[in-house]
C-alpha cells in the first residue's frame, strides 16, 4: 500500500476552501502564483512517495540507537534526508536572502505534510531546523545568521530545540540549566536537556542546539530565561568546522512511536554558546518559533491520518468478508466500514482546512502587517495544533479498527501510525495547554478575533441558505450556539476557562470543519455527501461539547484527589 | 506503581447498583453468601496485586517466542499460570461435579477483571480455557466432559478457540477447514487458523483445541459448520497422555501489544478430533461460549482502564508542574488534569456497572429460567463488550495524555495499557458487529427488553427526582431521548440500523452509565461528585450521537468508494 500525495485536494483547498489568492496578491508572496503552487506541491509530491514513504517501516523496525556515543540513525534515513535538502524543503520559507525560497506558510505547511505522512519520523527533523531558522531570522545577530542560516538551509548542518528538564516540562519557567558568560562575548552552558528531538543523527557535519539557560541572577521563572545557539562542532568565522563543543548525547529514549527519530537526553557541560536576542527574553524568542511550530505540528496529525486513512480506505476496498448491502463486495460497502472511513476522511479534511487557513492567516499577517489577521492566526494556531492532532489520534485508531484483526498486526503498517502520532498531542505544548491557549490568551481580546471569525462563519451559511438550506441552517445555528457559548466563558474567571477549555476547542473545531466542508460543497457539488457527513453527522457533536464546557470548574475540584483514589 | 484490586468498589457495586442480593437468593447461587464474595475478592485481589501485576512489564518486554516448533512464555508465566491455577481460578465459574467452584458469573467476571488489570497477557490464557469448559458443559459427550473439564479446571491441561481462517474472519461461515470421519467415531481434521490466542505454551502438558471445521457435504456457509475438539497430545481413556497429534504452532504473530500472549497460526494435518455437539451445529455450540466471552471481553476493558486510571492517577499527584488554583501542588490540581482523570474514572464506573449488570442477568436467567432476565443479559452483552472495550481504549489513552511527554517513552508504563487494550475493540466481534448484534437481533422483540430496561432507569429516575431532581431530570430525559430513539430504529430496515448502530449503542451506555452513577450516588453521598461528571458531563452526549444514528445509510452510500478515493 504506498502514499499518494493529495496534490489536487491541496489545490482545491487552496483556490476554493481558505482564498490562496490573497496570499498570492501580496507583494510579499508575489511569486507564489498558481504555476509555481502546482509545481511545487508536485514535486515535494513526488519525493515524498517515491523516497519518503518507503522509509517509514524501515525506521520503525530499526530505530536510531546510540553506539558508543554515537547516533546511528535507521537503515535510509541519510539517503531521505539528502533527497530532502536536495529538493530545497528544508528552506522553503527561509528568507532568500540566505538561500531559502521564501514560500507562503501555507505552502510549506502543504509540503510538509506530505512529507510527514510518508515518513513522520525522518520529517521532524527538517520540521526543527525550520524553527530554528525562523527563530534566528527573528532574534539573531546578523553574524549569526550569516553564519548559519545558509548552512541549515543547506541541510549541512541541521537544528534542535532544547527546553525540556525533568523538572521542567510543559512549566518551563522551572528550568535550571545554566549560562555563564565566559566574557568573550560568548557563555559556558551547563545542564541537562530531556526529550531532545533528533538531538544527534549520522548525516550532518553539525548539529546545531538552541538552549534555553539562565544567566547567573537571573529572576526566577520565565523572566529569567535566555537563548543560546549551542553547536555540537564549533563553526570558524568561515563556516569551516573547528572544536568540537562540550556537549554529548547521554541516552536515547525507547519510545511508543517515531523510532527513526532519535530523542535524546543532552547534556551540556560548560559548553560554548552565543546569544540569541536579547538577556532574559528567551521565552520570547522561542514563542516566536513555537507558534508556527504548532501549527507544523497540527499538521503532522493531519499528515499521518491522510496517511492512515489512505492505508485503511485500500484495505477497505480490496478486502471480502460476509454479504454487504451492496453484494458480495468488499468491506468498504458494509454500513459501518462505510461510516468509519466517512468519518476518517471528513476530519481529514476539517483539520487541514482549518490549519491551512491559520497559515493563509500567517502568511497575510506576515504580508500585510494587519492585526485582524495576525489575530485570526493567533487564534487558529491552538485549533489547528490540537484538533490536527487529535484527529490524527483518532483516524489512525479507527485505521486499526477498519483493518480488523489485521490491524493488531505490526507488519499490516496500521499500528505504526497510531504509534508514531501519539505524541503529536504531547509535544510542542499539550492539547490541553494548547486549549488553555485558546480560551486564555486568545480570548484576552474580549472574544473579538473569535466573534469576527464566527461572524464569517454565519455570513457564509447565510448566502450557502438558498442552495443548501438544510446544511446552512445547522451550520448557522452552531455557529450561534458557539458564539453564545465563547460570551459565557469570556465572562468567566480562569478555573471554569480551564475547565472547559478542552470541550470548547473542539465544538469551535466542529463548526470551523463544517464551515470548510460547506464552502468546498458549494464549489465543487461532489463533495457534497461528505460535507453531509461532516455537518449532519459530526457537527451536533457540539452541543454535548458546550453542555460540558458550562459546568464549570466546580464540579471538578468537588471530586477531590482522595474521593478520585477512593 | 502498583497495581491496587478494587475490591470495596465490587463490593459496593455488587449491593447498592446491581443487586447481587438477588442471585445469592436463588438456590443455584445460595452458597454465594455476602461473606463468600468478600472472601474471594480479597483473595484473587491478593494474587493479582502481588503474584501477576509484577509480571506485566515483563510480558511486554520479553515476547513469547518460537524456538524449533516449541512456544517459550515470557519469563514468570509459568509461575503466575500456576498460582491462577492453585487458586482455583480456572474453574471458578464451572460446575461443581467436575471441581469447579459453580460461581455466579457476577463474581467471575469481577475476579476476571482483576487478573485482566494486573496482566492481560496471562489472563487471557484462563479466559479461553473457562469459555471452552463452558462450551464443553454444554454441547460435549458424557465422556468427554469427563477426561477433559477435570483436567482444564485443575489447569493440567488449557484450551484455545479455533475459528478464524485468512479468509474468514467475521465472516466464520467463509471458513474452509475440513473434518473427515475416520470411522472410529473421530474426525480428521486439517486445515489452518490463525489468530489462535495461547495456541500453545510451556507451561501446561495438554493444549485442547476446539476447531470449528466442516464435514464432508456439508452445506456451505455457517449451517455446514462442526466443532471439534482437537487436542495437543492424544490423551487415553484414564487421562494419562497418549501420542502426539498432528497439528503445529506454524509462527507466532508480531502484535501491537499483549507481547507475553502468544498468538499463533495453526497447522492441523489431518489431526484427530471428537465431534462436540452434533453435527453441521457448530456455530451454535459456539456462540453459547462466545456469548459469555463477550462479557468477559468487554470487562478487559474495564480492566485495562482501572489500571491506566490508577496508573496515571499515581503520577497526576506526585508530579509537579506550574502553579495550579490550588497552589504549588501537583497536575492533579490543574482543572484540564482533573477533567481526564474524572472522566476516566467515571468510565470506568459506568462499564463496570453495565458489565456486572449483564452478569447478574446472566446469573439470573440461569438460575430461574426466567426469559427476562435471559432477554436483558442478551441485550446488555453487546453494550458490555464494545463500550467496556471502547473505554478501556480511550482510558488507557487519556492515562498517556496526563502522563505528558512520559507517556511516550515505554518504561513508564503507560502506554503497554493502551497496546495491550487495543485488541479488545476488534476480538470476539468487532465492536462494529456487537452494535449490529444489538440493533439486530437485540432488537428483534420490536424493542421489548430494551423498553422494559428503560423503563426501570425512567421509573428510577422518578424516584430519585425528590433527592437530586436536576441529575434525575437529564437522566429522565436523555432515557426518553433513548426510548424514541429505539423506536426510530425499530422502524428501520437493516441498512439503517447498522448505519445507526454504533452510535446507538454509545448513546445507550451513555443513559445506563448515568442510570447507575445515579444509584450509587444515592446509595453513598460521597460519590455525587462522580455521578454529576457523568450526569453533566458526559451523558449530554447522547444528543449528538442519537443525531448520528437518524441519518440512517442513505449519506454513507452516496459516498461513494470513488469519492473516498478522490
Amino acid at each position: 500500500m504506498a502514499y499518494r500525495a493529495p496534490v489536487s485536494e491541496f489545490r482545491f483547498v487552496f483556490d476554493h476552501v481558505v482564498g490562496i489568492d490573497r496570499v498570492s496578491a501580496t507583494e510579499t508572496f508575489a511569486e507564489a502564483t498558481p504555476e509555481t503552487v502546482e509545481a511545487i506541491l508536485l514535486e515535494a509530491g513526488k519525493l515524498c512517495e517515491t523516497v519518503l514513504a518507503p522509509l517509514n517501516r524501515e525506521g520503525d523496525k530499526v530505530p536510531a540507537r546510540l553506539e558508543n556515543g554515537v547516533v546511528r540513525t535507521s537503515p535510509g534515513y541519510a539517503e531521505g534526508y539528502r533527497a530532502i535538502v536536495e529538493g530545497g524543503w528544508v528552506g522553503m520559507a527561509a528568507d532568500p536572502e540566505f538561500g531559502g525560497m521564501g514560500l507562503p506558510m501555507a505552502l510549506t505547511t502543504a509540503v510538509n505534510e506530505m512529507m510527514g505522512a510518508a515518513c513522520l519520523a525522518l520529517q521532524l527533523n527538517p520540521l526543527m531546523t525550520q524553527g530554528q531558522i525562523e527563530a534566528l531570522e527573528h532574534h539573531a545577530s546578523d553574524a549569526i545568521k550569516a553564519l548559519y542560516i545558509p548552512k541549515l538551509i543547506s541541510g549541512e548542518w541541521c537544528g534542535t530545540m532544547n527546553l525540556t528538564e525533568p523538572q521542567a516540562g510543559s512549566d518551563v519557567g522551572a528550568l535550571r540549566s545554566r549560562a555563564e558568560p565566559k566574557g568573550d562575548g560568548t557563555y559556558a552552558v551547563t545542564g541537562q536537556k530531556i526529550f531532545i528531538t533528533w538531538g544527534d543523527n549520522d548525516f550532518t557535519e553539525n548539529v546545531c542546539h538552541l538552549v534555553l539557560a539562565r544567566l547567573p541572577d537571573a529572576a526566577p521563572g520565565t523572566k529569567g530565561i535566555s537563548l543560546f545557539m549551542v553547536p555540537k562542532v564549533i563553526p570558524r568565522e568561515d563556516g569551516s568546522l573547528g572544536a568540537r563543543n562540550s556537549l554529548q548525547v547521554v541516552s536515547l529514549e525507547h519510545k511508543l512511536g517515531l523510532h527513526g527519530s532519535p530523542t535524546a537526553v543532552m547534556q551540556f557541560d560548560g559548553a560554548t554558546g552565543w546569544l540569541i536576542g536579547q538577556e532574559n527574553k528567551g521565552m520570547a524568542a522561542m514563542f516566536t518559533m513555537m507558534n508556527n511550530a504548532r501549527l507544523g505540528v497540527g499538521m503532522q496529525g493531519v499528515a499521518v491520518a491522510e496517511a492512515a486513512f489512505q492505508h485503511a480506505l485500500a484495505y477497505a476496498s480490496e478486502r471480502k468478508q460476509g454479504r454487504t448491502p451492496l453484494g458480495a463486495g468488499a468491506i468498504i460497502d458494509h454500513a459501518d466500514v462505510r461510516r468509519m472511513l466517512a468519518q476518517m476522511k471528513a476530519e481529514v479534511f476539517s483539520a487541514r482546512a482549518i490549519a491551512l487557513a491559520c497559515a493563509v492567516a500567517i502568511d497575510m499577517g506576515r504580508a500585510t502587517g494587519s492585526t485582524d489577521w495576525q489575530a485570526r492566526a493567533a487564534l487558529l494556531t491552538p485549533i489547528a495544533k490540537a484538533y490536527g492532532t487529535d484527529i490524527g489520534n483518532e483516524v489512525a485508531q479507527m485505521g486499526i479498527q477498519v483493518h480488523g484483526g489485521m490491524g493488531f498486526i505490526e507488519e499490516t503498517g496500521a499500528a505504526q501510525f497510531a504509534r508514531d502520532v501519539r505524541v503529536t498531542s504531547i509535544y510542542e505544548g499539550t492539547n490541553g495547554i494548547q486549549a488553555m491557549d485558546l480560551v486564555g490568551r486568545k480570548l484576552m481580546d474580549g472574544g473579538e478575533a473569535a466573534y469576527r471569525l464566527l461572524q464569517e462563519v454565519e455570513d457564509h451559511a447565510e448566502t450557502a441558505r438558498s442552495r443548501q438550506p438544510d446544511l446552512a441552517n445547522d451550520l448557522w445555528n452552531a455557529a450561534e450556539a458557539l458564539r453564545e457559548g465563547t460570551e459565557w466563558l469570556v465572562a468567566q474567571g480562569a478555573d471554569d476557562r480551564n475547565a472547559g477549555a478542552v470541550p470548547y476547542l473542539r465544538a469551535f473545531a466542529r463548526v470551523l470543519g463544517a464551515h470548510y466542508h460547506l464552502k468546498a460543497a458549494l464549489a465543487d457539488e461532489a463533495r457534497l455527501p461528505l460535507a453531509r457527513v461532516a455537518i449532519k453527522r459530526l457537527l451536533p457533536e457540539h452541543t454535548g461539547l458546550l453542555a460540558q464546557m458550562r459546568e464549570g470548574s466546580a464540579g471538578l475540584y468537588a471530586l477531590t484527589p482522595e474521593a478520585l483514589a477512593s
